[in-house]
């Protein structure tokens, strides 16, 4: 049985901006978020400060992409750099629009202007529909539309997101231009260490875990900690450190919530042969599908065998 | 003993342009390119379609920065899309100038144009030393560098590498003005599947391999096939599928040539399960560091298992 | 589909005698033994020696029993004293009767002779059925009964195989006297190294492997190449080897057949790691017991891997 | 740095007798034994009786064989009928000395008495240095020695243990006469479950797994409990369980003792996957070798994990 997560106990909200982003849908989605502040920050970087100095309660930044792939940028900032904890997750689909000022049609856009990411998720669309626009690149999709709205504005029409083209009240001259519909951007909510969400029984936890050796086999071991104690992986990188040669540090998401006991054994586990693993939260899953475990890996079982090994040792 | 890259057998090479860039920095490492012709091009998507359309031989695109983490979409996009093949990899250190078309101070620059993702290795640098500096978003560090030229340009200076500050004649205002000083992006060669590069003795394979089920440990039965086998992995990145829930697929750079016997070995046994598995090619290190390999899984020890196993058989 | 032994082509056995063993019954049940000359010998030494010099072109020896467990000096004789192959296995339920020379009860019976080790195996059948019995050790269970027909026999019955009562024409006093019901006891039939029985889809594989080190996962690198390949093992034993401290060699039975390529490919990787395993034959089951083999450790998987490598390096 | 084993608490030991067996020998090795009552049992069965029903303290066993293999009746015995737990191990040097009543020499000798086990190590001996002499079996090696003392012994000459000749005022025709020089016998000591012994540093703990399935990869589930904890195994023996086809459990020896993090982490890991798992007891090694363990599985490991992730749970 899964549970609803909890309303979040914050009032101030950072988020990648501007207003409109898919980020700030991504906001949106949290429970309780209505009545919050909601402030758009200029960068990653930018939000991730704003938690760190206590400007701001949490923030929301994009963190995976599955066209473009993992912003691991990203958690390595949230983890390494800021020390923060993920609270939440959401997940937006990304679908873009045509915006432009006054009514128009696709023929008579000369220029078209959108972040160079987004640019190249239309870039087959805008081929063959638009093949004689120019694209002139924006520092965000946002940022793109309301540059619509200058005076002698450089571009004819904006590729964003269709949340900004309503804020805005911009036209929409075509809806689901993107050349792979059905992606889905990742994001999270990070906020400085504090209490951990209530397990709800469909929950993530990340952690970061730097591997000295990269011998064949030193991966199997860390992975071992996991398997024995039927943890599933629902994401793993290996990324370099920056340091030096052969050092390596893996990111994983894992299904289940510190709280659980294999979860906590798992990790203890993993904390003996790397103890400076980086916990980075335990959060409800986004997608609130629960987790399939057997019962050789329930509460219950690692209970009864704490209960058996004492029982022993009382001897 | 590892031996010298043999020079490449092409003559007309894509990167991802305009010149000046990082990549054609890494194309250059090439042996034999001073000769070849090289064609920028417009985005990662047309140069490898100027490969799989026979327009060129071979293209240089980005794969992984040290920084920023994995440009997975190049991958992908080699892997599925095009089919193509990774013949070399280059490293390349990532190092920015602020450039200007006439001598200046740092003091009396106004504006900076660059790409955003250069721009974000450069925010505490540009905090500091030109905190009034506007950022103009440019398609590419080097369109950034490129526009300067223009009759009444947007921006004062650029942040762009010391390559396209050389080609374009410009005046190098400030050096090294990264935050992050040592990065290192990885830059891979594809051509179209043909004769694979001879072994060298420290070279790499790139594979992707799908994985039907997530449960906890069919990561582990995937790897037990390298470890079993002494193969190291360089690097392993979980990537959904996109293809619905639960769907993944692993891409993995692992040390040595599929003509050893233990990648080999290795390889063959993934197939069985999971026969999908895409070979992306085996080339010579960048870093030319040789692999450690012990005798048990040396050439001579798969021999010596196969004459044992036959004579047996023979009876 | 598994497929019927093939007659075996030997025309003299030796086997633990006397006459009327288990042993002698174990042998009874060899394909073609009917016309065979079977001699019983002294000891399973005796036996072997018999094999290894040519007087006879096979022996069966007892080598497991599922109440007393290994006999396992058995197969270390066969596999290194002797350097000899199983060829065949045989199952023989362990049943015991008391047989008297003339009719009698067993209320009037003073003292009853066996081997030892039937003793301990109808012990709680004896202190209740024959409390005042004395008990005189006798070199087998069919010398025990042999003695019954000298002149003054020592004991007044003797606790045998049905065999060797049957065979002697001794009376039969009680049945099925043995304490636990359903024991058997497995046999092997050992031959000079030759040709390798044909598989027949369920079949076994015996060997010896030497391993250096006891370390924590040096058993695991072990069975990881069974697991693998998807080879279930049947028995698994660790031994001493005698030669010093920390010295170990672990006898397996697997199942599958050497020709089979799962088997194949599993003891060419175990060859790798311990140049020395020793292989002891492949034979088919007594129990007939059909293997489970998943689709991915097939022939056919491994076929088809070998020709996709094939096909990769061909390039 | 290891500690010598405590004295045992017991003051009446049964042993397999008659006196003067190896396992009297062994009995013998026990600290604090010389002034408590040692009571010799007719088979394994009656000493480990005599313990269940309280009649003595404690039993001396033989366990293992390091030339005739496993006695695993025993320690089959020790577990599953009589539920006793093994507190202490001894090795007693197997070797054979010629005995006789009166002084004689080797080559009147026309007849021997020993139990067959102990024929069967000095077959080759006897075959040479007394080869027209008779072998008449004795239900133990002191009992052919006991048998010399009677009225017109059966026999001129014994095979038996150093102890026994010594015990009895026997002549010594020859000693070390088994083939084989350096056997080592190892034997248990068991008791009722009560308090288990003090680790002393080098120590070790008997288990018994059930395991259901046969499958490849079930066994490796099992062993990564003790390779995740950096557990050794000393001994390891698949065992039919006698219940049906396909049926196992595991026997295992492994080195560490239950008051250890790491023996007693394993240990509620096995218990999840086998919740009938049977603790046959923690005890100090004979050879009291030192166990190596690497820090990342000390107890100060397993409880910085612990408090690492109790602080994470606190938040």
């Amino acid at each position: 049985m899964t549970q609803s997560p909890a309303p979040l106990p914050f009032t101030r909200y950072a988020y990648l901006g501007p207003a409109g982003t898919f980020t700030e849908a991504a906001l949106l989605q949290m429970p309780g978020v209505e009545t919050a502040e909601k402030v758009p920050a200029s960068s990653v970087l930018s939000a991730l400060t704003m938690v760190e100095e206590g400007t701001v309660d949490a923030a929301m930044v994009p963190i995976e992409n599955s066209v473009e792939g993992g912003v691991t940028a990203t958690l390595d900032a949230v983890s390494v750099a800021h020390q923060l904890h993920i609270v939440a997750e959401a997940l937006v689909p990304i679908t873009f629009v045509v915006a432009s000022r006054a009514p128009t049609t696709l023929s008579r856009i000369r220029s078209l202007t959108t972040h160079t990411h987004a640019w190249a998720q239309v870039r087959r669309w805008a081929e063959v529909s638009v093949p004689h626009a120019e694209f002139i690149p924006a520092s965000s999709t946002a940022a793109g539309a309301q540059a619509l709205l200058r005076d002698d504005p450089a571009a004819d029409a904006s590729i964003c997101a269709p949340l900004v083209a309503e804020q805005l009240g911009l036209h929409v001259v075509a809806r689901g231009v993107e050349d792979v519909p059905g992606a889905v951007t990742r994001f999270v909510l990070v906020s400085r260490p504090g209490p951990i969400p209530e397990p709800t029984g469909a929950d993530k936890t990340a952690i970061m875990i730097p591997l000295p050796e990269d011998r064949a086999g030193a991966l199997m071991e860390l992975l071992e900690h996991f398997s024995t104690r039927g943890v599933n992986l629902c994401r793993i990188e290996s990324r370099p450190t920056g340091d030096g040669l052969g050092q390596y540090f893996f990111s994983i998401d894992l299904e289940g919530h510190i709280d659980e006991a294999r979860v906590a054994d798992a990790l203890a586990g993993v904390h003996r042969i790397s103890p400076k693993i980086r916990f980075l939260g335990s959060y409800p899953r986004a997608d609130r599908r629960p987790q399939q475990i057997t019962s050789e890996v329930s509460d219950a079982a690692f209970s009864a065998a704490r209960t058996w090994i004492e029982a022993l040792r009382r001897r």
